[in-house]
């Protein structure tokens, strides 16, 4: 605890979620106190047809 | 915002989706107020083997 | 089955939230196929202070 | 309702799935009074790409 | 690891929410052979004004 | 996009939570190339009653 689900489209590269998952946790860290080993992380990757802002899918978009 | 996120079973067309998100949208703007290009919405397939009613998955009734 | 969660800032009548229900349920149905007695909506509310766009939180821009 | 979300490693059978929704299902019904068929379990599986404890993906781990 | 989400109507009582995670964490352990120190359970409790069946929330009903 | 959701225990200070926001955008535009802008964060705070780990809830613990 804390628990950070971080929702993005697919497309980042494995180094990219490296870092990411990691200055995620700095920053909760930093600013909440929680101790590190207790911060989880969850990536949850969106296909460009699973997302839609303004009525529209970002796949119906190209 | 709003934020709308649907999850339902795998199997709809790419054009049901499509539609869904529209109406979905039109929905929201309608009811709430809030501007078409700020509604976002999540579509999230489910498969019958993650997805359980009455303590058994709908790919164990089969 | 389907399941639809709409995540939004609090503030909305009692009446809009009745009809937000009612007209996404609709536009499930109808772009779906799903039948309406199956279709679950979950409606979230949202504090200032818990949602933030770039990095500030609504409740620190007013 | 309830709904019950089961978030975990991927990697676990079908028949451990089975089980799984089975078990819980028994568990909220004992314990919340709700009726079996009313109560949904969702399964959701994660790569160990996509779960990190104290800034480091179990992915990044091996 | 697992995580398991409980959303239910508000109204159960403590000792029932208590029962709840005791019975859904054997259940997790019994089936999937994780750890029990590892099994964390959030619950989730909704408001009848913000649970909708077939269009109609559960406060719309009575 | 992306969407960061940050659930945690209840008790941090609004001063906390400000800080936690900017951190974490911060840290996902580093790293996923994100525009500013487009980062949106939500928080959620839980309750004692609310978290369990190993199958005792926090509440059950003091």
């Amino acid at each position: 605890m804390p628990y950070v689900t971080v929702k993005m489209l697919e497309g980042r590269t494995d180094e990219q979620k490296k870092a990411l998952v990691e200055k995620v946790t700095d920053a909760v860290v930093e600013t909440t106190g929680a101790s590190r080993e207790k911060v989880v992380v969850f990536l949850e990757d969106m296909k460009k047809s699973e997302y839609a802002v303004g009525g529209t899918r970002l796949s119906d978009q190209d």
